[in-house]
């Protein structure tokens, strides 16, 4: 028998849901791998080639696109930023679950191209307190959190395209109850054709002894 | 705020996988509500109304189906078997979560329905593990033994049905695992409806202030 694949959990929700706290946390406590992103941006003081993104030249990404070695992209001021296949799909390969934190065009992206990952959304438990979150950070001025909020009206459209949605009020529980969620994933029928195969074959070998 | 409607996990499999003691585990252990059945048939000694099944006439049961008021039914030889709607749905509307143990096209009858119930498929670990199950409870003879197993072969094609599947190899583990998938559920955005529309008006109304 061979060992069962690790499963792709695509992370998104709005600017000041928390996801960055929550995916962190899993990654730390429970030893999730996190796709790293490849980019035409300059690096910046401290990052890692390889750790913090794969940093690309304009050229090299385009024909990344082009060879179709992207799960999904996206271009954002004068930079490409993308998820490389070879990284996510060589850890769920090796039997480890990958975790993807993407924004949500991204995420839909994904899900076309492999509707065997599952989508999950991270919401705060109401606007007020996505606001409150966004100002408490301090890395922001009021007409970029304003721009924030306004963009998370828009962005409810896109909820009822998830798989999953989970409120984020208590970090730790969301947490927990996210690496559940994640752990639950496994008995996906999408994740389980290797099981499926496997005893259909067996049930009808064992017939013709 | 309204407190969240319970879930229906619809739990199949095949003859000798164990789902009855994996209920068993699940209602005493953590205290879900399982569906009671309607039946025509006469109640056995000791079996009581309203707690082993509702027993009811031919008339009754007919009645019943006419006004829709079962999930599923089915008639075995004479009798029919099914399950009763507002029992169900006065369970999950109260907040608890509901499991329902059916045989395979029941459930897909159910899914069929009501799509936001959730089918979970728990099967033995391969065909001989199955055989040997069904031996060792010793209640039936050779010959019915292998009616079940040619059952289960036949029943492999109804496993890609279903929305999760699940391995009992170890009882216990497969218990937690079962309650860890049933209380994912509540996160599925067919059981989210409510905080879907809920977060939508309240990132509409906030934008007004």
């Amino acid at each position: 028998m061979t060992h069962n694949k690790g499963i792709i959990a695509v992370i998104s929700g709005f600017s000041g849901a928390g996801k960055g706290t929550v995916v962190n946390g899993l990654t730390s406590r429970y030893g999730y791998s996190v796709s790293i992103s490849a980019t035409t941006r300059t690096p910046r003081q401290g990052e890692e080639d390889g750790k913090d993104y794969f940093f690309k030249t304009k050229k090299e990404f385009e024909q990344m696109i082009k060879e179709e070695k992207l799960i999904e992209y996206a271009k954002y001021v004068d930079n490409y930023y993308g998820t490389p296949k070879d990284y996510v799909f060589g850890k769920i390969n090796s039997g480890q679950d990958v975790l993807l934190e993407i924004e949500m065009q991204g995420a839909l992206q994904v899900k076309k191209k492999f509707p065997e990952v599952s989508l999950i959304f991270i919401t705060p438990p109401d606007a007020a307190e996505l606001k409150n979150r966004l100002v408490k950070r301090g890395t922001e001025k009021p007409d970029v959190i304003e721009k924030r909020v306004m963009r998370a009206v828009e962005e409810c459209s896109f909820m009822p395209e998830y798989d999953y949605i989970m409120v984020n009020d208590d970090l730790e529980k969301c947490i927990t109850q996210m690496h559940s969620l994640i752990q639950s994933l496994h008995y996906t029928r999408n994740n389980q054709q290797l099981l499926i195969d496997r005893i259909s074959s067996d049930f009808k070998a064992f017939m013709q002894l």
